[in-house]
């Protein structure tokens, strides 16, 4: 995993022009309609300083139904003024992601409560040492390019919770690291340890390794007050976020596909109206999480392919509007690393990324329909993305590629390709070559004992949690850190350079 | 799996159109390239009726070498003779398959040599029954369009194997069945059975319930002669055939993807030219099956995403000639059914299917890089298929699915679209619901055993081998093809009408 000097056959950031589950009328009757429901229904914005600024752009407010109807031509402006590219940092600037047309990056996501330990396989409460260590297997795995915290650290008071989940995200990998705040407060600290990892407020300002998702509305079409502010402070401070709405298909939002397009879209619409009104060109992500409610029992369902095919859409939707995309796949319901979690998360990434979606969480590590996380399936989940992210590049032709005089010299030759020029040059640069996938046949697969790939990706974490290092933050800003902030996280589960 | 008078969510033959892992000008390239080369360094064919008629027709033959070079207005013509539809019916015509344009039929493939046992789960040679078993779990799983038989009956000699593969597989469902027939008598008795149980040799011919697939190229660009003989005897008859060639990538053709494109292009427009000469709008079906030759180890590899890959291209290749296309998807290299089988599955089959690919063999059953079926993996591949027919539908936008007037009502009601009519409604119609994968919450799913997905669908698969009844043949047909050939397949395991 963390060997090669050699360059990436899969590098993140490759844009995916292949996949489109809407035809261009469908994409402009979603958008238009979309335009209709702001226009029309609207969404509810209780009295606030939201209100306020919704109202004093020209928004109408029906104060008797606390609904404030977005006219057209306020969309029209929100689009306009939208920034066209978010660039996310990490630590290393190799892990910086530009986030804008059809590029396409993989990562974490999620608010799992549970973890299946590495060890029993029994299924236990997340906590913070949880938050630091799958940290630092996402920094070891090449194919998972953001850290977007993946748990609850269940051992956090709420006070500590969002401060000390920004540390042990942010000393246990070199990637870009995106936290949710509960309170303004909470992304305050967050802010304020990411500023000194950084080195000032204004390095940080400058090269953002930490950013936010923000779930500000409640579908369909409310705005959460409390998380309104700390959304709207979050924007204040100019450090990027991801406005995340997740409509239900048959429960918060229509059951039909397009409809909940329709009314996710409007959401994500009038927050990049808000957002701009408060910062005209702010660092905001579109926050595309439209998911299925299974209508047989209402549980939440994010392995269907309906859910697949939302995804991929809502790639469309923010590249008609030319702004960076945050969406999802790799959501089992499966309790266990099994064969349902292997298909639907094939499935749902493949659709997500060939579609040419910018940034797609929750791609790593989830199952039981997000409640659960498994050290194995980050490294499974690893081998996944690496074979979705080589479709995503595609099929390279070119003279040398079409290979003719290749063809000709074998089939006038030796007759086989396995020693040609071209087949050595191209065996480190064509393929991904899975880590722990196996490929072998039966005899030699079951000479090393019979295992299933759960199995080995166990071992995989295992030897990554015992030997990785991720690139350490100095021992003084750590001190001053825990000096500032009451970080319960032990020291020795975050890398602090050796004084 | 065997109930429903209710309309299917997911019917087979819906067209898709999402797909393009090829450029416009990449897939001309590819094209033009495939003509330079049929015309510069041909195909090897040895001295035979096949050579002659090549000849006859135009071609150039280099006799010292055994090649004949195929002139670009030669393979133009054979284009354009090329059936553009291509029929394949099962005995109940529910089942039959309009191969053309971007209709997608997903079924078996394969000539696996090893099964798991569906009690020890151990590994054993394939034997007639398990053609006879495969093909009724064929019959009752919805998603698996056609039965190309999937294993080799060990218990056969060769003079009985053809012969007594094509009865077991006709009389076990009524879906469409192809066989492979290693000699041309092997290929006339095959014929001769199925006209049986079509009524007659004219009503065969009228609603042909079998065809073939025959590997007549070696790759790199070389026929079989024996195997070309069979090819030419099943035109003559005009029983439906695909021309199979399967290149890998690396070993039997370039390393590189585009490469192997155009030789697999090439060899199959040769076969299309052929036997189009051997009989004018023959009904035959390109058969694309480029693979990918692991270049660390030489071993076949079937999970790949550069396989994946080849094969949608194939599909857009055999939409730009217009003819149908025959190939492959959910090879998976694991050697059981875990969650590498779930993700090689799931990533294969969607981006075949996502392309429009007309037949998909191979898309259930198989494991170990195509050496070895499992009874319970051909359920789990009927709901992996499932969930990619449902993306293949795509996302219905109407005035009614863009649900404005839902939305509004709900929010300006009772904020909850659980009850409202058009989710009730689309309940039936708008999502696939897998019938092996699970969704619930972990605790219910405990309390009837933590089971995974490959045990519950062991269960299923023992279910319908205990109770699924395929549409019986005439009992009377059966002893006449009983008395014409030596069927060593127990009457018992075939489904034969009561008299």
């Amino acid at each position: 995993m963390a060997e090669a000097p050699r360059p990436s056959v899969v590098p993140p950031g490759m844009e995916a022009n292949w996949y489109k589950p809407l035809t261009e009328d469908g994409l402009h009757r979603i958008h238009e309609a979309s335009l209709t429901l702001l226009e029309r229904t609207g969404i509810q914005v209780l009295p606030s300083e939201c209100r306020d600024i919704f109202k004093a752009a020209g928004a109408r407010v029906d104060e008797s139904k606390d609904r404030v109807f977005i006219p057209r031509p306020m969309v029209e402006d929100g689009i306009a003024k939208a920034a066209k590219e978010v660039v996310l940092c990490g630590r290393d600037s190799r892990h910086d992601l530009h986030l804008t047309g059809r590029k396409v990056y993989m990562g974490t996501g999620g608010a799992a409560v549970n973890v299946l330990d590495l060890e029993s396989g029994a299924v236990r409460q997340t906590v913070l040492a949880d938050v630091a260590r799958i940290g630092r297997l996402v920094d070891a795995l090449d194919n998972i390019h953001f850290y977007l915290r993946a748990c609850v650290a269940h051992d956090c008071s709420n006070e500590l919770l969002d401060v000390n989940t920004a540390y042990a995200a942010l000393t246990n990998t070199s990637k870009h690291v995106m936290v949710n705040a509960f309170t303004s407060k909470g992304a305050f600290e967050c802010i304020d340890v990411a500023a000194m990892i950084a080195g000032s407020r204004e390095a940080l300002d400058a090269r953002p390794i930490i950013s936010f998702t923000s779930c500000w509305v409640v579908s369909p079409l409310r705005y959460a007050p409390e998380t309104v502010e700390t959304l709207t402070e979050i924007v204040r401070q100019n450090i990027p976020v991801a406005i995340s709405s997740a409509p239900q298909a048959g429960a918060t939002s229509p059951a039909s596909l397009a409809g909940t397009l329709v009314q996710v879209n409007a959401e994500q619409l009038s927050g990049i109206v808000y957002t701009n009104l408060v910062r005209p060109a702010a660092r905001v992500i579109m926050g595309f999480v439209p998911s299925v409610a299974d209508l047989r029992t209402g549980n939440f369902t994010g392995g269907a392919a309906e859910f697949a095919m939302m995804h991929a859409a809502s790639a469309q939707l923010g590249q008609f509007y030319g702004i960076p995309v945050y969406n999802s796949s790799a959501i089992s319901d499966s309790k266990l690393p099994d064969i349902q979690a292997g298909y639907e998360k094939g499935i749902t990434s493949l659709a997500a990324a060939l579609a040419g979606s910018n940034y797609i969480h929750h791609s790593a590590g989830l199952l039981e329909s997000m409640l659960t996380v498994a050290y194995e399936q980050y490294v499974i989940d690893d081998d996944i993305n690496g074979s979705v992210m080589r479709a995503v590049r595609g099929i390279e032709v070119t003279d040398e590629t079409l290979a003719l005089d290749v063809i000709d010299q074998v089939c006038n030759g030796e007759g086989h390709f396995l020693g040609t020029e071209q087949s050595l040059a191209l065996m480190n640069t064509e393929y991904y070559y899975p880590h722990t996938a196996d490929r072998r046949r039966r005899g030699d697969w079951e000479e090393t004992g019979s295992r299933d790939m759960r199995e080995v990706a166990r071992d995989t974490a295992r030897e990554i949690l015992a030997i990785h290092k991720p690139i350490p933050i100095p021992a003084a800003v750590d001190s001053a850190i825990r000096q500032r902030y009451n970080i319960i996280l032990p020291p020795e589960l975050a890398a602090i350079e050796d004084q």
